[in-house]
């Protein structure tokens, strides 16, 4: 099956960061063949299907790296209180409730919200009901990385039950769905996983070929309680312990760090999923972005849960990225507009260590995004790139495709059902909260 | 005339926090006079435009105290420069060649862009084409408080000129149409107004009965220049020639300012234009909000211009000021969901001194918006009003009412041609650009 999207502003992303200002895209089997400027010729659009983009802009779509979908029923249920407070007291009693009902229905709604606002691809972390979701993402066209996390505050046996858990599911599911389900493992981070059943993990990734995700670093508190029990950063223990090389790191958060440790993880390779705005709704603090791009640590961006976002739109968290680094360092260049664009495109696609992902170049998949331009907010609309990080939102995004199908044509859902979807999420933290 | 939108959710933002969950407004002569739950009686509804809201949501206009609608065409012109290089190579030279067509068509763009997002309220703060907008926005049927700003690095024979044409339009426009339009007087700055000349201001404001209005300490620079010039901080000096006490402030930013100059302007009943977008960009830095609210300033929210935001929308500047102080103070509970709401509505017009204006109240105006709440992104739907600051859109606005007029229904704009708008910005940067 061949498609051609004609007549589009196309921002590519590649590294010489060509934008066609009236361009085409030609996919087949998935993947883009040809990226030009102008129209396409007659012989090379026969029998292919032609989308004519009436002037949108055509960009890779948005990479989520950091989330728990399941949890999004609890969006908005208690925003005015510490994180001790609000976990103990709201979210656990809540999510201690959620069966399976109600995390498919949160599961469904984050994907809505997702697509509708432009994200092709998302990591979820979450340890409840991960083959049911699978196979809905598989349905639902998207693509995702997908992980059972532990919690290793447990006896020997528990831990080494649900590392089993976590590695079935990572084999049943790792590179299927065309390829566009992959799987980690996940640690849920070191103030809940002694360092030994880290380390047991880690080892059981790297046999398995698979990258590992962890929460690192979030609040202050945490790792003064580390420090006192430790002795040192839960960074630091992990490179005594030789577990930064050889392994595929993406880490959460990564707020409450030194140089020294921004340092090791660039020396690593490791990946980071920086979430500015749940760090912010939290209390939690502002992770210094620019440092980690000085030591080379590849910067993507995640919402994390709506319960403390409490959106999942990722222009917003583009935006909040680029602008708290000026605001807090006092500088107005230093992370640019370009790096807020790659952070959720390319960056994202590297984080999530998916091949072939995150620009509009031949060869890679075929997952883009088109928005209207015709916005107020985006005029005088010469700026693209500016305007994408500092003034798009979600809901200008109108059309979007995950290795080439449609999952939302001019703002129509395609493979969900939206207002089905939506009573049900209502429905279900009705009865949670009875 | 009488109007009554019936079948909404009703966010009332009055002091009890009341919310009706399935309500209803009456609104006679642009003021509201009932607002209740339930249905309309049938006695009441008669000769009555009932306006069904279809279970919309239903809460107070937006209002936008700090910007420069002039220079809306500059958005997206130039961002990863710091200020002054922005200002003298990019900003400066355009701001030049601005002629009465250019601005006309930034000013249109911009009141499209507020009315879309749900702004009924703005301040504008510029010293070009003040008539011929007031005239704009008195038929576009906004509320706004205009103003023709100075700066007085000049002779004293320029400074009374301009002084002079700034009291002349604010004597021309002060609550003129039918009271949407207020002035106010505004030296630009202090490091760009001596201080004889903003005394000479505020006289002239206090003896006319007008506010004043003025950038205040936006960047470490300017308060360190100033420091060296003058021997104290700005807010010390107004201080000391008594320019705080019976005179009407609104001060735009106070980002770099100490604990006792926010005392201070408590103490006078000042206002303060909180604009954590632009001062993130810029790398100005951010004010400190919970300070601020300790001492009983007025925090309403400003979004400045386009050319350093780059956006007109309320629902993130809110967003952005509630997480922001969360972020900085690392306290998840230091400015609340409802403060940050109210300084969005309610404060921002007390900041701009509108009387009966900012709530759903019976004797107040009839400025009000509504939000289709049927969105991925509001749901589950139970909880309004953490939605509003946290999750919600400018585009999930769909109707925008100003003294009980509609100027936008089921988002089609009633008194603005969005489309020829959207061209002219085009067409007129491209001209200033050649």
């Amino acid at each position: 099956m061949k498609t051609i999207i004609k007549n589009a502003k196309v921002i590519t992303m590649n590294e010489a960061r060509t934008i066609h200002e009236h361009g085409y895209v030609v996919i087949e089997d998935g993947v883009f063949t040809a990226i030009e400027h102008g129209e396409p010729a007659e012989e090379a659009a026969k029998g292919a299907n032609v989308v004519n983009a009436d002037k949108k802009w055509l960009m890779p779509g948005l990479i989520n790296t950091h989330g728990h979908t399941g949890m999004s029923l609890f969006r908005g249920v208690s925003d005015d209180l510490p994180l001790s407070k609000w976990l103990a007291e709201h979210i656990w009693p809540l999510e201690q409730k959620l069966d399976q009902k109600a995390v498919e229905a949160a599961r469904l709604l984050s994907m809505v919200e997702m697509i509708e606002s432009g994200t092709t691809t998302f990591l979820e972390m979450y340890h409840l009901h991960l083959d049911d979701f699978a196979a809905a993402v598989e349905e639902a066209g998207m693509r995702a990385t997908l992980m059972r996390s532990v919690i290793g505050l447990c006896s020997k046996e528990e831990q080494e039950e649900k590392l089993a858990e976590s590695l079935g599911f990572a084999r049943r599911w790792h590179k299927q769905a065309n390829g566009r389900i992959q799987t980690m493992l996940a640690p849920h981070a070191p103030y809940t996983c002694p360092p030994d059943y880290i380390e047991r993990i880690v080892e059981a990734a790297r046999q398995e070929g698979l990258p590992v995700h962890m929460h690192l670093a979030e609040t202050r508190k945490e790792i003064h309680d580390y420090m006192d029990e430790y002795g040192m950063h839960p960074v630091e223990l992990l490179q005594e312990r030789d577990l930064l090389s050889g392994t595929e790191w993406l880490f959460a958060h990564g707020v409450h760090m030194h140089e020294q440790h921004y340092e090791l993880l660039g020396a690593h390779q490791a990946a980071v999923s920086h979430n500015p705005k749940s760090n912010l709704k939290l209390g939690s603090g502002i992770a210094q972005v620019a440092s980690m791009q000085k030591h080379g640590i590849v910067v993507s961006l995640g919402t994390d849960s709506v319960a403390s976002n409490n959106a999942l739109d990722l222009f917003e968290e583009m935006r909040t990225a680029v602008l708290l680094q000026r605001g807090i360092n006092e500088q107005a260049d230093i992370v640019t507009t370009w790096e807020g664009l790659n952070m959720a495109t390319s960056n994202g696609a590297k984080a999530l260590r998916f091949a072939n992902l995150g620009t509009i170049e031949v060869g890679q998949q075929a997952d883009f995004i088109m928005l209207n331009p015709e916005q107020a907010h985006l005029h005088p609309s010469s700026q693209a790139v500016s305007h994408l990080v500092f003034a798009a939102k979600g809901s200008d995004v109108t059309d979007v495709y995950v290795q080439g199908a449609p999952l939302m044509k001019d703002k129509q859902l395609l493979t969900l059902d939206k207002e089905r979807i939506l009573k049900e999420a209502n429905e279900q933290l009705r009865r949670l909260q009875q």
